[in-house]
């Protein structure tokens, strides 16, 4: 395993103290040492807007922390979800006396500590509402939608509901802006490797070389169909004719795509890759209103890539195009 | 090898044509196939800043064209550089009468290529003046500064000679302050694995597991050292032992810190070694002004990170703090 670290045990709260330093005029340091929190929160009289999630996926989650995004964000172990008590925490760290919105993926343990933070929350006088991301369709067949799994069509969930709330949206407002922004995405993965798990040092699964994972999750979760390795212009129908009907997206509609690679592909590769997509969807008679094709939820070393789709009207186009300043996304 | 891409001998005009549809709203393409320029170049009146390089370091080179930053930028395929005609045209395509600063890495074909064009400009009348950029510690000894080659320190030197520009510098202002930028910067890279070029399909060059190699190149030029893998903690002590005292940075100075990863080491590592790095050097009595973490300057798949610091002077901090928005640097 080559790779930087110190005892694997404490990267988590390493990574956590090089990101405050980097990055202080956006995120601060809270109370509770797994939650960070925006500089100037809570915002009196805001929506408090909060995510949180296993480490490992940057800048999921705490770079998605800032100026019209997230006011905090509980950060668990890597690959591992945050604790109740964090994901309380980071609640109270953005109330801003308007009520939280809690928005996060569709992974057993995050639904278990978020659902038993809001039981705390509300012991103590703070209403907090949740929206649980599902954009994953390989994840679960389109009837079993509330099992699929949230991946980087959270950013998008992340971009409005933080947007709806910076703009004066009450707490019914912004969960749903929110609820209309993951129910109008969906995305799907191809993984080229798995990754590797500093305290374990080698690999969790498999993935041959000469083949790829079709609908991996963003923890290695197993997909669809594993297949040979194909070319970007394949991979980019491939990944097209899964997501695009699943909504269904179809001529005449308006989106936002997000290419987002796994975290060790160049990327060189996602911009060819998106170049494929492009295609596929203007084709159809889709207009893409505004593309992103980055590093933007990852999964340690894994090669690859996802694709998230978003359908816009009216009121997700003015979210998505609001300014935004977080490590992992500056919008001007 | 696990790649996304069609014809590899396509890769380069692939990416760039993904590039621009994603990127619309900060570059366009030129009359040159391997040219890309700021949306709004050339600027009347302004003296347009110009790079280029080989493909594979993405965001660099041309993630670092737009406002206050570079005008246009000359591509070549992958670690190999632009040829002199790119490079003459991506000066046409940033000239808006005031001349033009060529502002670019130390290789010898980039060397060839920018002289090449720069005489051809000056046969149409455009003046052209250059800056090499040789932050690269380890790849000559001081007395030799001029056989450094230029890394990371190149986008210091491009926010720096940009923002000149963009305030209103004449052509020497922004060669004078594009050249103190980088006189007054060192890098360092450590290599944890080699890359493959998409045309080869193997790496040409070995890092073995369980070693790393100090000081190597950004196209896997080798190193001073071969030594065994370390910790977080010691490659920081390493490469702030190589870095500091060789400008040297010392006692109350104020500096910015870029530690960029090489492509394929996960993120949340590179924010480990920068809580390290920023020990060793806020130890030594330094104040860091500005710290960039992130993949910056990369090398296709490679794993590993460079450490870059920069001495600020009154003039430098300004530049760097002024806002800019590129692919590979937003800043408000």
């Amino acid at each position: 395993m080559q790779r930087i670290l110190n005892n694997p045990d404490n990267i988590v709260d390493e990574m956590l103290e090089g990101f405050v330093k980097t990055h202080g005029d956006i995120v601060k340091k809270t109370s509770h040492p797994r939650v960070l929190a925006a500089v100037n929160a809570p915002v009196e009289g805001k929506v408090g807007v909060v995510t949180g999630g296993g480490s490992g996926h940057k800048p999921a989650f705490i770079g998605y922390v800032g100026k019209n995004m997230c006011d905090s964000a509980a950060v668990g172990e890597i690959c591992s979800s945050p604790t109740a008590a964090a994901f309380l925490d980071a609640f109270k760290a953005a109330d801003g006396g308007k009520g939280v919105a809690c928005l996060y993926g569709n992974y057993s343990g995050d639904n278990m500590n978020v659902k038993m933070a809001v039981k705390m929350a509300k012991k103590e006088g703070l209403t907090v509402k949740t929206v649980v991301a599902n954009d994953d369709v390989a994840s679960a067949p389109k009837d079993q939608r509330e099992k699929r799994r949230g991946v980087a069509g959270e950013i998008l969930m992340w971009k409005c509901g933080g947007a709806k709330a910076s703009l004066g949206g009450d707490l019914d407002e912004v969960i749903a802006a929110a609820q209309k922004a993951i129910d109008s995405t969906r995305s799907v993965g191809i993984g080229l490797t798995p990754c590797t798990l500093p305290a374990v040092g080698h690999p969790n699964f498999e993935i041959k070389d000469g083949t790829m994972e079709v609908g991996i999750g963003h923890h290695g979760e197993p997909g669809i169909e594993v297949c040979e390795l194909e070319t970007a212009d394949k991979m980019a129908k491939r990944m097209t004719d899964i997501v695009l009907p699943d909504y269904p997206f179809e001529s005449g509609d308006e989106v936002v795509v997000l290419v987002s690679g796994l975290g060790a592909t160049p990327v060189m590769e996602l911009y060819v890759l998106y170049n494929e997509i492009e295609k596929l969807i203007v084709e159809k008679g889709i207009r893409i209103h505004k593309a992103y094709v980055g590093n933007y939820f990852t999964s340690l070393d894994m090669m690859g890539a996802t694709l998230t789709v978003m359908k816009l009207d009216d009121e997700l186009k003015e979210l998505i195009d609001l300014d935004c300043n977080t490590m992992g996304l500056t919008q001007v």
